[in-house]
């Protein structure tokens, strides 16, 4: 299986240090070392780095940790094939064109039965389910609405493709569209919000702490989404199986029953 | 006006060489300093690098030249904005699927009145006229063929569309398609092929020369293509406004009259 990694921000922030342990374990601290890749959001687009190596020996990953970026919201994913082999179209995250707005997408689980593509609008260029079933999701987003709907229409929409989806088998997945983030929780995904006041965390990966308190200002607040804690001593909320929340400017937004 | 560098090749093949005198052009050489893409195909898809920093001085390009990557197929691209602000949404080379293949395509020149996407099934993120081009092109060609047709019946109607977009203003364009790559003259674009017997080139924008005998088979077979010719000392053959020619393996397709 693989891992995720979500940041939404209220500021342009700097998701290095999460990104530092994350990607440990690509290869290192964990087993997945199938590729690995993330997306930044930069205002109408996203900037995606991709790499079939394992991340945690990457020079590319390398490159990312040493050059953050500061975005408002980031998508990160490291691989444990299950289906498909290791190969850059199947790494994560995936990103399709809709409306004219970009789609982020990356998965955790294994869809024992992917959903048929054929004939859809959006179809796999590689060959795993997580591509399967984005290119499914938004071609049934795009048939639904043929313009941009509101974020609460999408999300009851978002729930049920999910649901339908889950019955294959687990579908933990983020999706980023705009300045929105999409969790989706089947089997397991964690998040924490960081604001002020702001302590100190130490990573879960590697010997490596951070104080919050001298990077960040009162104002600032962010939403951190994992598949696991990526830090030892914060107040990591889980997800329930089936739940989905979205995010945008670092606080889960409300949605309506 | 921006700058556009190709590769089509027999073997995998490193394009360091070429990319290392073509970057400088952005902002060192030559006035392209706004923006800069590279695309490189790996079989099914392409990975992609971009910056809206000048090339000459981008971290990221400079990674790209010390981590060269061997493709069959390479696009890359310089910019000089004159549609659409400096930003990432308006850096080439931009990238959709259709029909669960990947499309990568880059500009050179000035659309003044750009094709209208609105309603069409592939629409611009970004502000520039190229991305309404390519958008529009790819609309178009998903509109007639509802599944992936030959290379020359894609190349037919590329050209009528082509040549119906010229109307507006200076369209040379680079479009990759599987192991295709489609290169359309309309004011300025060259190419040459490089076969055995191997020489020693110069490049035209640094002081730097390769022996190509040394570091190919007599096998290897590649075409570069650019706007303007990047060696000093190399047959470069200018294409004909209007005309639209084919690479694959290294060499132009005929294509029927």
């Amino acid at each position: 299986m693989c891992q995720l990694l979500g940041m939404s921000s209220k500021a342009p922030s700097n998701i290095a240090f999460s990104f530092e342990g994350f990607h440990r374990r690509g290869g290192s601290t964990g087993e997945h070392a199938d590729g690995w890749g993330i997306a930044f959001f930069e205002e109408h687009t996203w900037r995606i780095f991709l790499d079939s190596q394992p991340s945690a020996v990457s020079r590319l990953a390398r490159f990312v940790c040493d050059h953050p970026i500061k975005s408002r919201n980031v998508i990160a994913h490291i691989r444990k094939a299950t289906q498909g082999e290791v190969h850059l179209a199947n790494t994560h995250p995936f990103r399709r064109e809709l409306w004219g707005q970009e789609w982020i997408f990356a998965h955790n689980g294994n869809l024992v039965t992917p959903p048929d593509c054929e004939g859809l609008r959006f179809q796999p260029v590689g060959t795993c389910d997580s591509e399967k079933a984005f290119c499914w999701l938004l071609s049934q987003i795009a048939q639904v609405f043929p313009q941009a709907p509101t974020e609460n229409e999408l999300a009851a929409l978002l729930k049920q493709l999910a649901a339908h989806l889950t019955q294959s088998g687990s579908f933990n997945f983020l999706l980023g569209w705009c300045d929105l983030l999409f969790a989706h929780c089947s089997t397991e995904l964690w998040y924490l919000i960081r604001k002020a006041p702001f302590s100190e965390a130490h990573l879960a990966d590697a010997d490596l702490s951070i104080d919050f308190s001298k990077v960040n200002t009162p104002d600032d607040c962010m939403a951190i989404i994992a598949t696991q804690p990526l830090t030892r001593n914060e107040n990591w909320h889980p997800f329930l199986p089936g739940e989905l929340r979205i995010f945008r400017n670092g606080l889960p937004l409300s949605l309506p029953a």
